[in-house]
């Protein structure tokens, strides 16, 4: 193997007290950056070794003191209390009631009156505010004149007393450390410290080359409860409640012309989570704040290039605001983004990030003693080495599609000590990382005709995710078919109702998906009342488009109809209106294009044939669980629920060129073993087979000249053929 | 055993042509009655044997002849075409299209442009009537000024040519007999005819005693393609879409002060079945027609009394209008009302209707070669006295708790013929009903304290039922409800919503049972948007009622929960907008009044504990299925949902008496084993022991003085102790 591939490109962990290991490692595994993790620190020996340094810095919770003396400087964010019934006509709420407290405070600072509100969740009316006190020593709500039985909650702002990632990392480790409070931004005064804090720094660490913003000023929405057996109330990776505060709230009234009420954010105690269709008021809102974190944010990134350093910002934890998919990212100035990365989605949602140049991705298992569910990694009974190979096995996938920069590791270096097997499979790992990098960089991947297009209520904005990591919402489906697709051979776009009604449905895109549940973003939700959305994609389809519909995708209330295009799945799905209704009987075709392999597909209660030409591929019973129609010059495809696995996987990838009506397209540079998966660089003359299955596996693959190759790769396997 | 209880209060279907074996089987059975049956006659030597004669008449497919020469008196309904979409601006929809033509003719006598309407189905919105024609030949009609790619429907009024009772068997049983057709009672030349038509049978028919309606006029909907693999489009047992036609739809406006559309009926082609909440409309157009069934049907019982004859009518078929459960129904003059019985909540079904002296129950398997699914009965391979045992087994539970007059079967006697077991197992079964009948006449049977509401958007008018019989839908909840109530030793009231606006909650009712879909007549949908309800049912809790909740109980649409009454229940369900939200870990309890025996629940996806105080009694990996709360001096009890099994029966037993408080009831007068059930008839000294298992059981009472009763049991027994 060349020299160049066995060194760079990898950001080691290093770790103060340990500074021979941290060097060993690095050399090792070819590190040419060493950075220090939260809980770590580097020492003068390892920051003087030559390599380059990472230094992680998380602003709004780095001025704690500062934050004391300013508690009205903290950040903010609506409530609503707990739900209470009336019993008679008068009704005291403790607002707080059921919160954890050591998270949030009572604001009792900005007037009551004009911020908060009182619901009859009953009738779903405000009540008035002349019928509501609050007591300014406790904050009780006295509401008056209730109805007996109705039950009422309070819209409030809280001031949050501890920042949510230090508190969890401070809990889950129990850790008795001072607590940190992150601080508003949207002041004036909050600038000038943390850009005093900032410029300090960057004086204090002059070797530091390159500063890790994590990430920049919100954190995702993050709620916490009292009760032990409910402390998460509310996680969503994508939220901006953390957002609000009487500053934001008037200036965007100024800006926006319209005000943003309590209730706005609160919506009903279900608040706006990523996986609902937005409203534009929230929109609105999400732009409001991302305009406000460019413009300082680049204020924060100007002034560490003015030190000589470069600036990165970390894709999770307070990336509320960053926005790296939109259009105002470059404005930061960030010369690189790093996400961490369970799965081949991660990967092209790193990748695909405009305006900062390098991507690294974050690999797992971080260098931590217990994995996400307590289970042990760098402990004993812990398997490092084949956590890391099966992490790595979802992560290629999306690699061999596209490249990143940069590959590290996070956490304790001193945990790999005893587990030398670990240590040489990133060795391993990292060389097969460079020997991939290189070869992208020397001509793209051969790529199947069809361009698809994810069709969301987000677009462009969600690309490659939709809220947080798979296992998170293991049954979403969308999460599910952006890991299938982030390894499939498929130019893959990311579409917006908004784009559509703006733009039309641009001319290169051959296959539409459309994936989720009635109502959320992911299947567009009220969308599909707008008929100039059914009449785009009814022409998309009838002129010889694909469409790929899954579970209620395309689904609206009150139509005649519960799936809007029903009329082109050739399916639809009964929600009890349609019990006294006859469906059409079928016989599951035994061959079709589609199902090569042996898919896994949920059922979904209801879905029934609603037209006598519709083909079932795949049934649960008399539960269809795959059909496939066709529709004037066009064709669609029914999953009832998708989940990714090597054969769904597969079998998407037959849908969208049956769809395509490009099915011909099949026979080159795609394996003959849905377990395996090819990358075919023609400009590098490599063929690179992966084995994506804990089983030996053999493969064949036609490339474009016609020539067969045949290649048996052992569990895991990845085998790199000159052709 | 007494002589009386050897004979009478059992009809038997006579043969002509096999006058021995009718004779010979009316003696074994101690049949009082003989009857024809659909496809037999009796001959004269059974006509003047003595017995007493049922005759079955079907008034309006008798007067074919009549109907051939007046067409345009045949019955008649909207249909909705099968929805079309456009692909230029001009779009010809041939309204039959898809829908059975020897079912359907169109109706190009009365308007179109007066009585049809043409739907945008994908706006919702009608098309102007001026933007659309038909052709008076053909029927096809143009829409002009169409959208391309909209979906296009016609709402068109049909005369229907084939009764679908005797389509339906003619189909079945290859028969090539003359089309029998429906005719239209609204017109008085048609009402006439019927008349003279009835006058001249009663003249015809001296040995006739009781002439046997089959029923009154209109028939359930059932509407039929021309689909082999769709052919029955839409059934439902209680819907009156065959109730339309224009002199009505005149009539009703006159009366009621506003027109029904075509679109009132057929409600985006799902017309308004049993399960959906009824709008106001379609009440006001129910009771407009049950008024028009019940007066014309009177003087067609009046005429039958003239002759000296008896009328019973059928609660089958032809029953819509009739309403047996309807204030109403007693100003029929019906002596008496029969229904065929295959479970315990039909026997419910007719023995608790008024206004009509004797109630009979039609027993299963009819003597027919096949059973319902094709299965043989009374041919090779049939074991009809096990498929008999097994039916009984049902409607015996019934007839522990109420009585009813009579019992009979239908059909073609000689099959009975090489099944000596079944003729000898009907005459044990007459004397078993005879038995339990004459107790009843002496005395109710022990019953114990709580009274059971069952809350739905129909109260009274649909008790002891949802729509049609229990292997239609199997998977309807309040179906399988009923058949577990059916034999509980409760009393149990129906009461609607209107109910509760009206009168309040009954102080007799200590347990409200509401079950069912979202939007569903049997949840009552959006009358859970009616602040009344949800005060008078919160506040019947609070006071100390019992409410037991199962599926989508008390849900709507747009609430900050799901469940409304999720505050009482202490749980909700989450349909997508919470999958963010935290939900209450909990731990299953152990043991529990409620869980005496291992329940079957079906789980129900999204089912969540919202409440720390809510128990857990049972759940499916991380989803309850059956919870109990607390609310005020009340409880609750909630079942993800409910199937009819001995298991659940005893769950749901209990689950009673517990929401009431009454747990102490439960120590007499209830078996100690779920397979078995008792009645206790105080009166009479006698206690009634069922085996409702297929294996031999040991049953425990303990009667209200002490003294417990211990007794072994056959598969399927019953045994009657003096006590």
């Amino acid at each position: 193997m060349e020299q160049r591939l066995k060194r760079g490109d990898f950001t080691l962990p290093g770790e103060a007290g340990y500074e021979d290991l941290t060097l060993r490692l690095a050399e090792k595994w070819g590190a040419d950056v060493i950075r220090d993790s939260d809980g770590t620190a580097l020492s003068d020996q390892i920051l003087s070794s030559g390599y380059g340094i990472y230094s992680t810095v998380c602003m709004v919770r780095e001025v704690n003191e500062w934050a004391k003396q300013n508690p009205d400087k903290l950040q903010q964010n609506f409530l609503m209390s707990f739900p209470v019934t009336a019993q008679g006509e008068t009704l005291v709420i403790h607002p707080l009631d059921g919160y954890y407290t050591e998270q949030f405070r009572l604001n009792l600072h900005d007037s009551p009156k004009k911020y908060w509100q009182v619901f009859d969740r009953t009738t779903g009316k405000e009540h008035p505010a002349e019928q509501w006190e609050v007591d300014q020593k406790t904050g009780d709500v006295t509401v008056l004149q209730c109805k007996p039985f109705h039950r009422y909650t309070v819209n409030f702002l809280v001031y949050r007393i501890w920042e949510e990632i230090s508190m969890y990392n401070a809990i889950t480790n129990h850790l008795d450390k001072e607590h940190v409070m992150a601080v508003e931004p949207r002041y004036p005064e909050t600038q000038r410290e943390l850009l005093r804090w900032l410029e300090d720094w960057c004086k204090k660490h002059p070797a530091t080359t390159v500063v890790r913003f994590t990430s920049m000023f919100y954190n995702f929405a993050w709620f916490w409860g009292s009760s032990e057996k409910n402390r998460n109330l509310l996680t969503d990776w994508g939220s901006y409640d953390f957002t609000v505060n009487p500053v934001a709230l008037e200036r965007f009234e100024q800006e926006y012309g319209y005000r943003m009420t309590s209730e706005d954010f609160v919506n009903q105690g279900k608040y706006n989570i990523t996986h609902a269709n937005p409203t534009r008021k929230y929109r609105d809102w999400m732009d409001f704040t991302n305009r406000f974190v460019t413009e300082f944010g680049a204020k924060c990134v100007d002034l560490v290039h003015r030190y000589g350093k470069k600036a990165y910002v970390f894709y999770d934890d307070s990336w509320i605001g960053v926005e790296p998919y939109s259009e105002r990212f470059a404005q930061f100035g960030f010369d690189g983004i790093i996400k961490c990365v369970f799965n081949a989605f991660e990967v092209r949602l790193c990748a695909g990030v405009q305006g900062a140049k390098v991507k690294e991705i974050r690999l797992h298992p971080y260098l931590f003693p217990t994995g996400l569910k307590g289970e042990p990694t760098f402990s004993e009974g812990g398997d490092p080495k084949t956590d890391a190979a099966l992490y790595w096995k979802n992560v290629r996938r999306g690699l061999l599609r596209t490249p990143v920069d940069r590959i590290g590791l996070g956490g304790y270096l001193h945990l790999t000590e005893p587990f030398p097997d670990f240590c040489d499979y990133i060795e391993s790992l990292s060389n097969e990382f460079r020997l991939l990098k290189s070869l992208h960089e020397k001509g793209q991947p051969y790529t199947l005709k069809p361009t698809v297009a994810v069709l969301t209520s987000w677009g462009k904005l969600r690309s490659w995710i939709c809220s947080g990591h798979l296992h998170e919402h293991p049954d979403l489906d969308l999460t599910n078919l952006l890991e299938s697709l982030a390894g499939l051979p498929f130019h893959v776009k990311f579409l917006s109702f908004d784009d559509i009604r703006e733009h039309g449905i641009d001319s290169e895109i051959s296959v539409l998906i459309n994936a989720g549940t009635v109502d959320s973003a992911w299947s567009g939700g009220e969308n599909w009342n707008d008929p100039a959305i059914v009449e785009a994609v009814s022409r998309f389809v009838a002129e010889g488009g694909g469409l790929i519909a899954v579970n209620e995708a395309t689904a609206r209330h009150n139509g005649d109809t519960y799936l809007t295009l029903s009329n082109i799945l050739g399916v639809d799905l009964d929600k009890g209106d349609r019990m006294c209704s006859g469906k059409y009987q079928f016989t599951v075709e035994k061959e079709h294009f589609i199902t090569e392999c042996a898919a896994q597909l949920p059922p979904k209660e209801g879905v029934f044939v609603s037209d006598a030409a519709t083909k079932v591929l795949m049934a649960n019973g008399s539960a269809p669980v795959l059909t496939a129609s066709s529709f004037g010059k066009g064709r669609s495809v029914y999953f009832s629920s998708y989940r990714f696995s090597a054969e769904n996987t597969r079998t998407l990838l037959n849908a969208i060129l049956w769809v395509s009506g490009m099915e011909q397209e099949k026979q080159y540079c795609i394996t003959d073993n849905a377990q395996t998966e090819c990358a075919y660089f023609s400009q590098s003359g490599r063929l690179v087979v992966v084995n994506n299955s804990e089983q030996p596996q053999t493969a064949s693959v036609r490339l474009p000249g016609g020539k067969v190759e045949t290649v048996a790769l052992k569990p895991l396997d990845i085998r790199i053929l000159e052709v």
